[in-house]
């Protein structure tokens, strides 16, 4: 087969990303989803996605739909999974490549994002997403619980100092249950990866918390090794 | 936006499935590559992959990819990795989406296998594979020796019954390193997913070597949660 006929006969497909873009914002974990502005389902709520271009990779695209969104810029974004059914999209076939990322709510443009009617809701808040959205918003979050298992996963949400009462608040918000107090305290320091500061946040009590920071070098090494079953 | 403009505007892409397909045989982990018959770089090897047509989903597509190369179906592959990148393909710009799976070699199909200019290498005699397939194989790699960390991997490609030391072989193999036997046996009785069965083996010495199974039931349940570390 000629080179023409081997790239020319092959059909062509329409590309997207989806982005599954976590916040952490008064101690609840939530999702910047949007209402859909063309049929089919126009006005039925989707993740923040857009069509792959000619001039980028599916990485730049990702960047793209999360930069016109929130305004940010250089957040790490995983790529998660590649849904490819036929039927998939009722508007036409449409492949869908999705990514998820872990950002400050602070930190974004809530202008830019109210302009393209995006909106952060708390987990539990979440209403139907059109076509398989709410199976990507699933995987993503299986995805975030495993690594979690893992690996320390979730600074990215927090502020650069943070309590233990605000670190496993972020987790009870990912496994979406209460953890207990006593436990979390002991197993979290025992990972090694937090650096106590001679600081107390005491917005929550006379008494205040301590501050803590991560070890950014433990924190890389652990991060290449996990907590895992190692041969 | 109307419906029409919206998907209409959006360029189309060509879409690839790249299969990263492992076997173990005598003691060796090896990957099926096949030589390219098109230009560009026809001639040079290659995983074993093909366009996604407009009448399947990208997991049937890369089923397909299999059937048609080892003559092997229902075989669980799993999705890897989307690699999007403009000019990874030099011939034209294809998104590929890698897929891997693991086998029984034995099992296979050989006369297909030739007929489709489809070989097994054992992992250290792989040469260089066409575009990004060499990235897509270290990422499959990386992968499966991941998640032999933290999950038991591999069984997949071993007979139904095994000994210990052929285990441990499968595990050195994946790692390419050699693995401590007392550590291993140690670890991976204490796992407790193997049934010890009242036969031997005694093609490798004369005192043979004990025959095991997988406990399937405690196996499933190990593979939900993980060696990992738990909250």
């Amino acid at each position: 087969m000629s080179i023409h006929s081997f790239y020319e006969n092959a059909p062509k497909h329409l590309v997207a990303v989806d982005c599954i873009i976590f916040g952490f914002e008064d101690g609840k974990l939530k999702l910047l989803i949007m209402k859909r502005k063309v049929d089919p389902m126009a006005g039925a709520w989707s993740l923040v996605g857009g069509f792959v271009q000619d001039n980028e990779s599916t990485d730049e695209a990702a960047a793209r739909v999360l930069k016109q969104t929130t305004g940010m810029d250089h957040i790490y974004m995983d790529q998660l999974h590649t849904y490819g059914d036929v039927n998939r999209d009722t508007g036409a076939r449409v492949i869908s490549v999705t990514y998820y990322a872990l950002i400050r709510i602070k930190e974004h443009d809530r202008i830019l994002a109210n302009d393209h009617g995006a909106h952060w809701l708390s987990l539990h808040q979440i209403p139907p997403l059109i076509f398989d959205h709410s199976v990507m918003l699933q995987h993503a979050l299986d995805k975030l619980r495993d690594k979690a298992h893992t690996y320390p996963v979730g600074f990215e949400l927090l502020p650069e100092k943070f309590t233990l009462p605000q670190l496993r608040n972020l987790y009870e918000e990912i496994y979406q249950r209460e953890l207990d107090k006593r436990n979390f305290r002991k197993k979290i320091l025992a990972m090694n990866i937090l650096e106590k500061l001679d600081e107390k946040d005491k917005s929550s009590s006379k008494k205040g918390a301590h501050l803590y920071k991560f070890d950014e070098a433990k924190y890389e090494q652990l991060m290449k090794t996990g907590f895992g079953f190692t041969m």
